[in-house]
């Protein structure tokens, strides 16, 4: 069985994940439903400043996926497309909702061509219930004591709600 | 007379006014004509920074607008769909100018719609004219010691100069 | 009672509604709710083919809206904005849904406004469940005789069919 | 090794490919290397004037693709989800280019979604040496008697030729 | 001093011009401003239907520039590219007034890159008065008998009504 | 020959340069070669922060170019219009790759418009190489170690190293 999993080449799904939303978690479902296996890799770009530490949000991560075989969640440090090639995956994941988000993706998927041509990139449109949410607006919200209820899991609500008290 | 006035339900213009630019004292007035009376509601999100403080910005809104009828200027803390709410406002009201700024609208407007449903968000459509105009491109001229003639009124641009030097 | 009716100032939703979506008809309850009273002004510019007559599609409108008070629809023929005077609307109502929308619109718009300064267009944004759905979608499904249910009231499903055979 | 085959669930490329051109070309090559199988689905829809007929662009593709395993190609009549659903396929495929086709490909999605929420639609960046190129800008340069090197395939150049003279 | 015109190289600016408008008008007038000479090339693309012929509108364009040097106009035949190679132009001009328009110029920029590397693609704002205003626009509100006053000459409106009567 | 180059009415080219990219590169020699003489002006925004300084980037550029006449380097202090009037230079010359650009190229536009209305803006379009690249793509890479071959030229790239360590 350990040998059958190792053969299945994952897809790797790059974000922040500041905090993790029922939008990440869409992606994440499907991903895995068309791919088998997704490793969610977590970053934090110096140029952000973050809500979690990376530590406490692969650990949210791991939580919420516990019980789902070939969900992976590990820390991205260095390229994206240096990940990619290390884990032997197959593509990079990438959700889109908005016109916006497209823009910046595509010279993202273009630069990563440049630097590893043999890395592909595959965009999935989450559920259009979840075309509005990111995880900058739960933040925003979530200054201004306004309801998380439906954006992102039950148990993130509480630790967010810790975090800013 | 004030009690014909307690009758309309207003609606709410939100936005941080750093600084009252002549693009939104036309949409004021689209709106107060359109609606009857417009709540000016003058946000500080902290996650920027202002030239104006926000009792600054209330107090300039205030003075330009003070022989009008029906338009009033509070500070927004909280959420605005509470603020909406609270004041028993018909809608919101935005101002739209340009393709990008439609799509955050968009996501805000359908956050909005997700915490509050009977909210709802009405875009208008300033003159031409000002088009081009935004609170940030008078701070980026104010900073280069360029003319600010034509794009906010004549007593801002002095307070704006005392405030730069 | 008719007196009262008559002082309030209509909007105007125009279109060519063939056929009436879902999407058309939360546009035209938002604006109800929002303006009092709204006239469905049914077009038909010469460049398009038709699946219904603008008799018919003015029947089929009138017969959904029936039991609601306030609704009208009328056929409009000559320039929108010398019918929004005659009507003495105090606006035009644009349902968007889409970034591509929103700059024809926005062209409409200013070239109104050039044309009758008065004029004004406001923009209503739909229930994000109607965010795909066009008139010219709902015919490319019915002729590859695909299901219907939900994007089109029942009784146009069937007239829709009875047109297509 | 029949047996094999028959296990990969493939994905569906749907177009008019009207004609065949490199850029559809390098997203049928991506999605085999992803996916194992594509279906080339060649539709057909009334509302448009073709160059080459279905059964010749059918032929066309076969031609081109006749010494690779695992492209099939075949006419789309009907939705394309009952297609899908048919073939058993795991998600359709579509090359995006550019911001404009973004936009009618998230309404198709979200209206395919809607129709059938398990299909699934995967969207592939092409190489950016094809971001310029479209069906379309081959015939308007064919009819103009420009020069087809490097836009399509060298058979199907004598193709257009015998057709346009 | 022929021959010192001679020695300018145009730049080309092409379209439908069905008809002229104060948009082309203004483009015409700042490509001559920037690059002393410019030629007008008029194309009449078999996709489409045109309101004037493609002799009436060369004389309609002619007339209006009669007094003004180095503004030649001429029928567009074959590809673009070619028509400027062959005048030996440095340039090709387009007028840019959409986000919209922006991606088809981007698509027929790049193609004709791929042509003639050596073309060069310039483009150039219309003043905001004109942001609004196409061909196409204008032949709509003629047909529907609105006011063209200020969207295009007086003596264009004539013809315009002369031939929609 | 000093008189006859003073006589070139040059264009500017504004900009961070932090650093300098093929992209730039690419669009300074198209306007070079269009226009005659180009001014790189350097600019330094108070709110962005910049890896190398002002004076450090204006000799990067130098440094470049040393072998190429007609090409001059100059930092920009004030307002761009005003510059551009100080050296009756007949144009500012931006590159546009993506909608997003050119959103912001319009407003900028513009606004420069009105404050100098004989100031013209030309956009130019990068080779299709470089539709990706920008200097903050650059430096993302160069902080996570990435490779910068074919991205900016070689001596820059020890430039970065020498900063980043």
């Amino acid at each position: 069985m350990d040998k059958q999993k190792s053969l299945i080449s994952p897809v790797v799904y790059p974000g922040s994940f500041d905090p993790l939303t029922f939008g990440h978690i869409d992606i994440i479902k499907r991903a895995k439903k068309l791919f088998g296996k997704v490793i969610v890799a977590v970053g934090s770009p110096s140029s952000k400043k973050f809500l979690f530490s990376v530590d406490e949000r692969v650990k949210i991560i791991k939580n919420f996926f516990k019980n789902e075989k070939n969900i992976e969640v590990e820390i991205l440090n260095g390229l994206l497309v240096d990940f990619v090639k290390k884990k032997r995956a197959k593509a990079i994941i990438r959700g889109i909702r908005a016109v916006s988000d497209f823009e910046y993706e595509f010279q993202m998927a273009w630069m990563n061509r440049k630097l590893h041509p043999e890395v592909e990139v595959i965009f999935l449109l989450p559920s259009e219930k979840y075309a509005y949410l990111s995880s900058s607006l739960v933040k925003e919200i979530a200054f201004l004591k306004g309801n998380l209820k439906g954006l992102v899991p039950d148990f993130i609500i509480k630790k967010i709600r810790k975090k800013i008290g």
